[in-house]
């Protein structure tokens, strides 16, 4: 813990020191975007919820708020900050970009959840089942495992149409939003 | 933990929200400052080095090496922090202010070891003894209890010396560190 403490303040440290093509207000403004994503509203605030929510039944929408804090934010935090690097975009593609980035965190939970209810132990590289036998809610036992498959199937759908509309520079987080449903690990 | 987590988030959000005179480089240094002081070389290392010495002799040298950093890391950026907010202060006047910063936070631990000595439990709102208890070394398990009461006596000397050469403008820090000297809790 003490590990994650210091890293958490050496992303700040360098995301403070490194001179951004000379442009301290961006610099300011991704701090922040690190600071509210790791925050009481984003992974601070969501692991706190799963915490409390062990043992309780939540309803899907319930699952989805925890996660999109708890995981997502900081998912949708490494995309924005790696846009407020290059060139600034025109603000519908912005918000395109926006729109991936919180498709892609959800995207990678829900995925997650299938990989722990079907996968063995020694290929996930964690307890297989873990979560369902801790009596935390998943996607899979909220919805079973075929419409969960569904819903990342929608949600990888929705994820590359709206990279899609961003282009070429796309390409990497393209790659790398396949690559989420398809890993097996 | 995760009240403590998000609290430092939102250390860093407020630094790098709150327009400070205008001067969003000042506002970085401070960012850096602050996350140079809770990190690895600060407080989250410090406490590491506290962890690890559980139930090892320490030396007084390393006693300092670590509570330098455990807390004194932060009392630091505390002052420096506040210096910040406000006019540029002069080369040798900022050297000043640093070395009071420094001396205090020493101060702060003797005088809390000195209190976890004599105090009962009631009085101090935790353990009295506990330190020593968990076979902790301690400036008095190290000096003795006269010996580290001439210390805080020397370092409350040498802190408001250091304030002494500031001028009229340290009067409040005077009277802070006057109080980290005469509290009994």
């Amino acid at each position: 813990m003490l590990v994650g403490d210091a890293l958490q303040s050496l992303a700040f440290q360098l995301l403070a020191a490194h001179p951004l093509a000379g442009d301290p207000t961006r610099q300011l403004e991704m701090l922040r975007l690190l600071a509210q994503a790791a925050g009481s509203r984003g992974m601070a605030g969501g692991q706190a919820i799963d915490l409390a929510a062990v043992g309780q039944p939540l309803s899907l929408a319930e699952l989805e708020f925890m996660h999109i804090r708890k995981t997502g934010a900081l998912i949708r935090a490494a995309v924005l900050l790696g846009a407020a690097c290059g060139e600034q975009l025109a603000e519908a593609d912005a918000t395109r970009l926006d729109h991936y980035a919180k498709i892609v965190g959800l995207l990678f939970q829900v995925v997650d959840d299938i990989l722990d209810s079907e996968s063995d132990t020694a290929t996930l590289g964690k307890t297989a089942g873990k979560d369902a036998a801790h009596n935390k809610p998943t996607y899979v036992s909220l919805l079973g495992l075929s419409q969960a498959r569904t819903k990342a199937a929608e949600l990888h759908g929705t994820a590359r149409e709206a990279l899609a509309a961003l282009g070429d520079k796309s390409g990497r987080l393209a790659d790398l939003t396949d690559f989420i449903v398809s890993r097996s690990f």
